[in-house]
């Protein structure tokens, strides 16, 4: 049945957050004993969804270690040759396969320069894995349905943690433990998705706008949606839609909000009355239980994989296998 | 007369890219005597098109001074109040107005909190230019058409003399003068992309893509098109559309294709091929007289200027003054 594997994955999310979780007091230590000292930056380096996870982790890093964060151009070390001194930084690199050429050879490159490289992987026998001073593994067990959901969900728990290690991100362990149970209480609630689903279930392009933290969501939604369904969906920064693109919101024009709470909520709230002011049809993603807001992120990624995979059975597309992509996408 | 502003303004380019270009040497030296040593990270700050000069900056300023560059996040500063140690990086803040809150206030942050700061703005009097340690200014005049245009470019051809002053950028003095002459070449050759406007004039969504240098101008690009003509145009990376986007492409579906040339240009024709399996309406940029790569990105940006009014005009909008947007946007 169409379908059915990345529901099947994404049931295991519950499982795979609360047994990483677990590991959290070690693996933040393990990281720490690692840093840099003075660290002079951290950079991400990722593609596809696990860039969206990187993004995430550039919020949270800057904000934990106070010093400068990023996300890295892999172009600018498999193709122009650059030639950087990496010293004094750590890099992230995230690759559920472990496989990706550029991911790897890019890492290479900057440890080679002397960054610490941590590597987040779901596979912790890949060349990644082979290629960097510390593996975080997602330890999610396979994944076979093309859309990456319970390893995004398991890097975004990884990468916290490393922001942890950087200094803090204000999350207790007690509240690190109420995620499962909130991703739970989600996949236990489809119905406010399928309604939502239903409603766009035709329409050929949609914006998706975040803001800070949740910006990350917002990419990650519109991710799942795009390789799902088809549909153009571009996640943008509630800022840089008024920068511009606000134009193509026409009346009628489907626009969701990711509003993960904290200090950007009232920014949602700006853009949703500019939304409505020109008629377009403004839905705010329904989450679950409150949560404090980095965890909130993370459990919004889960409303989108529902989301997109409910548009594509909608459609009648196969959300585990959309035409033409593969699992391991090998760009250099 | 609908888009006259617009053009009457891209029509400036060629004196405004020859007046910089000429203040070259004195610039790149006002850059170098104030950098910091040893630089820690050079770091741009921007939104709308002056991001996508921020991007094409970004990549610049980490092949040439061998530290890593990233683009700033406003939000931790205006919303997050991140405490950050800027102390060794260059922070290069573009704003056209000079205007912007979030950019003034996240620049005034960072300089607080030790940072060198370059302030790239078409207003040597604006509140960005009474708060840096460097003002460059794009000196193209008033800017009244809504799209950004001579100022873009301006800033992109700033951003390099930046990088230049951290390193080298491989383009010589005679090679900058060039630039001038091509973007009048290009001025004076509208038919080819009159002829992509009338084939593209309705459709409602868009992909353009680059990769390295290329990618910043395709970004503007895309912002250019859905500014002025409402089209959900969609800026990204090739590496990234092979992660998973690529799936919005069904057959027929028009991509456009920013190839500038330089070691990337094997991508993009890799990418070619991929969209022409899926029957994709795959068009490259047509651009003008052959330049080195950092020229030919910001020539490729004018190309984009010309598409995007084009379209505007077939499908009876005005690119001048695009419904319910306003020439300085005042985001926090």
């Amino acid at each position: 049945m169409k379908g059915q594997q990345m529901a099947a994955e994404m049931a295991e999310q519950p499982e795979v957050l609360a047994r990483l979780a677990e590991r959290a007091v070690a693996q933040v230590e393990a990281v720490r004993t690692l840093l840099p000292r003075p660290l002079a930056a951290t950079v991400f380096l990722a593609r596809g969804s696990s860039d969206n996870a990187a993004v995430y982790g550039r919020y949270l890093a800057e904000l934990a270690s106070g010093r400068p964060s990023g996300l890295a151009a892999p172009s600018l070390y498999t193709r122009y040759r650059a030639q950087v001194d990496w010293r004094g930084c750590l890099v992230v690199a995230l690759s559920q396969s472990g496989a990706t050429p550029e991911i790897v050879t890019t890492c290479r490159a900057m440890r080679a320069a002397g960054a610490v490289t941590v590597g987040i992987t779901n596979d912790a026998n890949s060349e990644l894995s082979s290629i960097v001073d510390l593996v975080l593994s997602t330890d999610a067990g396979a994944e076979v349905a093309i859309p990456a959901t319970k390893t995004v969900t398991a890097q975004m728990l990884l990468v916290m943690m490393v922001a942890e290690a950087l200094g803090s991100v204000e999350v207790t362990p007690e509240q690190l433990l109420m995620l499962s149970a909130a991703v739970q209480s989600i996949l236990a609630d489809p119905l406010p998705i399928d309604r939502l689903a239903r409603r766009w279930a035709h329409v050929d392009r949609l914006i998706i706008a975040g803001r800070g933290l949740g910006y990350a969501a917002a990419l990650e939604c519109a991710l799942k949606v795009k390789e799902t369904t088809g549909i153009l969906a571009e996640g943008i920064s509630t800022a840089d839609l008024r920068h511009g693109p606000i134009a193509t919101v026409y009346a009628g024009a489907p626009v969701l909000l990711v509003d993960t709470g904290g200090p950007v909520a009232a920014d949602l709230d700006e853009l949703r009355q500019l939304l409505t002011d020109r008629h377009a049809d403004v839905v705010t993603l329904p989450l679950g239980p409150s949560l404090p807001e980095p965890l909130q992120v993370i459990a919004a990624v889960v409303r989108g994989q529902q989301l997109a995979r409910d548009v594509a059975l909608m459609r009648g597309a196969d959300p585990d296998a959309p035409e033409k992509l593969s699992k391991v996408t090998l760009t250099a």
